[in-house]
């Protein structure tokens, strides 16, 4: 992939739904004020479900995806009750998006009580504990399976360090429960180890993930990239998110195959605030501009992004879950200003 | 259990290896100072392996915690290697110990980011992700095992509401991923709810682990108990120890049937200090501060509690971990002049 200035680069948009359309807005204003080469190819959420798909996101917008090779999507609510397959884990599944990565970053005009966070979660984002494979035994005992391959993890591993090594990152650490799962996590850090060995110059270490998470909360400096078995990062992940302020401030990125790459709000779809004008485009916002890094769009990711930091920086124009009192499309406006 | 003021309980000792003996000892004088009226039954770490039961602790030491009921425990070291059974499983194993409980409060004298920090964590101890069920299923795929029966997860639910209920608590809230893990961990969640019909008094919630690690490092005070399935425990009560400054100033307890108590001091044997009269007794002294209260000495109890934080407070005889400069023993002679 290699992208003139010219050249129009077609990306697929989920917004979801609940505040999803109007954060949505606020990335496709954002992007047309720093007329960013990129044309929205945009698709609802299905009113019914799509056989080809078992879930409400229809094959077409699978399709476009695959296509475009590249998408960006707001929160999606999966209805409650039985056999709705999650949206979210659907669209891991139908597009192989192996690797979840969530770069963690303190932003210097939002104060918590951790100061320069910067480090990034790359979670295997298939298996483990997510197999859906689980049963009855006998009355009263239900048992789970976690799943893990060695091409699984060995495809997160590789990510990782290749992330790790194209990013200027200096440490990868492998996060698990090895001493208690020593086959399934101790097959995942095989497979990281095997991996760390072509990268001689990134430092490798092993982290148990109970002890992970209370260095995370006393010091988390002591981190850089860290690559780990599903649950663990959709708990790691989280974790970090609430370090620098939550997940309305997080962007993240699933990675698949020859580059595709889905990004995504993380965030809920925030129904009772949805179609106020009072949503927080922040955690899509940051997405966009990581997609348009992952697209080497870098100019315009940097313009973006020092735009959004110096809205928040100045502080007049936050919304009401960061303390302030503008609306979605004033804090939009204002970061158009400072583009 | 009544006790009589004059009356004497035996309990069971095992003081560990590492720093153990020396925090052990610590405990020892500071009991000895204050007349508690307990005779201690100690048993070190076997040299070989007791057939009956499997590791490096004795089938004596064993019958020693079931006969007295009540025990304190310093860190242990599973020696690596194939065949070795971890020494801290094998206890909560053979002793049935069934609910690890881990009060997690600020120390007033030891800053952290956070302060008031006032909550407990209530673990499943038996079952869950440590089965011990792992095996290949083809070459490079592995699978673990997790269960969770009713028995259990009733169990230690019913403890969760009654400590709540017994300790002046108002909310528990069941950490889960219930979302991913509908079988297993929706029988846990189904427990919990029944045991909390009968307590109408206390709040009963649910929270996903993954929104529940973000909410600890935001804001701790939206908990009070928390009580949930054995990894999530793992991880969240080192969380929340992580919040008040770690594993050496957290106690730990771990509760049978019929009274059963096993309390622990969980970080490390710390190897590199060991017989140097550097260690910090301060997570053992707070231990056994709940086997006081356990046992309904409370008055020990709280004479010994209150001399610990007077003495954290004071800050001219903490050991190096908390930035002091003095030994395990003046700190302690600090500890006993407080008393
Ligand atoms: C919504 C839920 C199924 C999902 C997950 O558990 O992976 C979410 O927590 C996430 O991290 O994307
Ligand atoms: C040492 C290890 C086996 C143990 C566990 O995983 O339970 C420890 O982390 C704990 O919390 O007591």
């Amino acid at each position: 992939r290699s992208f003139g200035g010219e050249t129009t680069i077609t990306a697929t948009l989920f917004p979801g739904d609940g505040i999803g359309p109007e954060i949505a807005d606020s990335v496709k204003e954002i992007f047309n004020a720093t007329q960013v080469p990129i044309k929205w190819e945009e698709f609802e959420i299905g009113k019914t479900i799509d056989p080809r798909t078992g879930s409400f996101l229809t094959w077409e917008s699978m399709e476009s995806v695959r296509r475009n090779g590249i998408g960006l999507k707001g929160p999606m609510t999966t209805p409650i009750g039985k056999g709705f397959k999650s949206l979210n884990l659907t669209l891991r599944k139908e597009l192989g998006l192996y690797a979840n990565v969530r770069p963690c970053l303190s932003i210097p005009g939002y104060k918590t009580r951790y100061d320069n966070v910067d480090l990034v979660t790359i979670r295997e984002n298939t298996e483990g504990e997510y197999s859906g494979l689980e049963h009855q035994v006998v009355k009263g005992v239900v048992e789970s399976l976690k799943i893990i391959t060695r091409q699984a993890s060995m495809r997160v591993a590789e990510y990782a360090f290749h992330y790790a090594q194209t990013h200027g990152r200096k440490r990868v650490s492998a996060i698990h429960k090895a001493n208690i799962m020593k086959k399934t996590d101790g097959l995942f850090l095989q497979c990281c180890r095997e991996v760390a060995e072509k990268y001689p110059d990134i430092v490798y270490e092993e982290v148990i993930i109970d002890n992970c998470c209370m260095m995370l909360v006393k010091n988390p400096s002591l981190f850089d990239v860290l690559c780990m078995p599903n649950l663990y990062g959709d708990i790691i992940s989280d974790l970090c998110a609430g370090l620098i302020g939550g997940l309305g401030l997080t962007p993240s990125g699933n990675i698949g195959d020859n580059g595709l790459a889905l990004m995504e709000a993380v965030h809920g779809t925030a129904p009772d605030i949805a179609g106020k004008n009072m949503a927080n485009p922040t955690a899509l916002l940051l997405s966009s501009v990581m997609m348009l890094q992952h697209l080497k769009i870098q100019d315009k990711a940097d313009q973006i992004h020092k735009a959004i930091m110096k809205t928040i920086e100045e502080g007049q124009y936050l919304t009401r879950d960061l303390g302030g009192k503008s609306s979605t499309s004033e804090y939009t406006k204002a970061v158009i200003g400072n583009l």
